[in-house]
């Protein structure tokens, strides 16, 4: 039997912290079992929106392995595991594989700007001999605005051509609709599964090949979100679009990772989860009231 | 006694690798004594041209342990500590405190862009209090054209008015010297010591209240950077600046950290040298031969 491919509505699950900024497993096990019961079909932990840079190599094993243990079957989690370090993205994505994880998002070493795309072949394909395991799967991480370096059409079609099993997708979070766009007309024929990195074009995704979304915001609204997928086909779908891509434009205004745990902080009444790693800083106690009272005149609601 | 403070031509030690891209710890000290014996004052080892952002924690503390226990004084040394994540670089600091190094050399986190000076006040100040020892000295380290993410100017004043023991100088990599002048003219009397981060603006910190440099082309061009730095105050500094400089402005034409390579590899006869981890890629054979050319009809030479 062919293991079904991921697909739909995955969140970069939020990492929460104690008030010594250690990570909270027990927190962070809950707010994942909440998700898969509520619209998400599976959780890209350890995502930009996860604050996955800001801990260790150590710390994201063990929040993985905590999930596992609790409750969260690894065939939902696909886990980011590109570092800058060569060694830390080889070492987080063999324990990745080896816990039975349906894939991993991977970033592109970050650090040195300007690289090739030969550079980024070899960094790429480096971890995936490393690991050496035919289980693993690879889903490249382009999100240009906040890593700066991009993930390239042509070293799209490379890693491909090298490793058809393994390289299975894309998480696009450019927020440019034209480069999801080329990406699924170059690559989704072939089996090559797109996910947008916003809701905002979970719809148009959908119409033109994509799998899903990994969104920030499907850690506050799943349900609504996994409307939109179920129904994209049906006569109902661009209205439910609308509601979704309105809910994320709030949100949006704000810092996003900071206010993604006010709203979950205000949502569950759990106020440890307001709490972000340095160099992120939490929302203002004004900004936390109008990006409540915005999201109420919204009729926005934590729990569906 | 007072420790005397770092000051003069530190070079950011390049690290070697093996063929399979380990780190390869005798290359390393043996090149870390041969600098320290032409012209070099210390080591900013795991500085941007160490490649250090591509090493994992473990390879980097192997490493400085293996430094020091292979004749590199630790009064020598000012390692880079500042990862993206808060708890890699308090581990890091307090490794280096702890093997009595001079000072760490410390990056902001950089992941995440566009973060404010409050943010990136309170990942340093974790740092400093979670390390909580009274040796630590740290170096800011300035380098927006790679980390994106700038050391303002009311951030160092709002971390040397709370650390004023701890917070011991900056390097500053913008290029761009009106910036160096602005910290040094700002901090230079409070007993703040500012490095440039290129030997180009070597002649212009002194004269403006600055310690020395910290260059990429220390690792290739020590003793004439250094011939610089002891007679800045007499009649020749300008013409043996403008020599430096010149040096630079051929290396420069080429990715640094490959050409630095290059260049070692060539002039110990070890070709092992040339070898970078991805995502950087080694120079070509093409490369290799122009820049060697170039640096030849300027009458260089790696060993002076």
């Amino acid at each position: 039997m062919t293991p079904q491919r991921p697909g739909g509505v995955w969140a970069p699950a939020i990492t929460p912290f104690r008030h010594d900024l250690a990570p909270d497993p027990e927190r962070f096990a809950r707010h994942a079992r909440w998700l898969l019961a509520n619209g998400c079909s599976g959780l890209a932990a350890f995502g930009t929106n996860s604050e996955a840079n800001s801990l260790s190599a150590e710390e994201r094993m063990m929040l993985l392995e905590f999930l596992v243990a609790h409750g969260v079957s690894p065939d939902r989690l696909m886990p980011g595991t590109g570092c800058c370090a060569l060694t830390d993205s080889v070492r987080l994505t063999a324990h990745a594989v080896g816990l039975g994880c349906a894939g991993v998002l991977m970033l592109p070493p970050f650090y040195y700007k300007g690289v090739s795309d030969e550079g980024l072949f070899r960094s790429f394909s480096e971890v995936i001999e490393r690991v050496g395991d035919a289980r693993l799967r690879v889903y490249l991480y382009h999100i240009p605005p906040v890593a700066q370096i991009a993930i390239s059409i042509p070293l799209i079609e490379r890693l491909l051509k090298r490793y058809p099993q393994t390289v299975a997708g894309l998480k696009d979070s450019s927020g440019d609709w034209n480069n999801t766009k080329a990406v699924l007309d170059a690559f989704a024929g072939a089996g090559f599964d797109v996910f947008a990195g916003s809701e905002v074009f979970l719809l148009a995704n959908m119409r033109h090949g994509g799998v899903g979304c990994i969104s920030a915001t499907a850690n506050v609204n799943p349900a609504a979100i996994h409307r939109v997928f179920e129904n994209w086909g049906g006569p109902d779908a661009d209205r439910m679009q609308e509601q979704i891509t309105a809910t994320r434009a709030v949100v949006y205004k704000y810092p996003m990772i900071p206010a993604l745990k006010a709203i979950v902080a205000r949502g569950f009444a759990d106020e440890a989860w307001a709490t972000v790693r340095p160099p992120l800083v939490e929302l203002t106690a004004g900004q936390r009231e109008s990006l409540a009272a915005e999201l109420d005149s919204h009729g926005f609601a934590l729990v569906a």
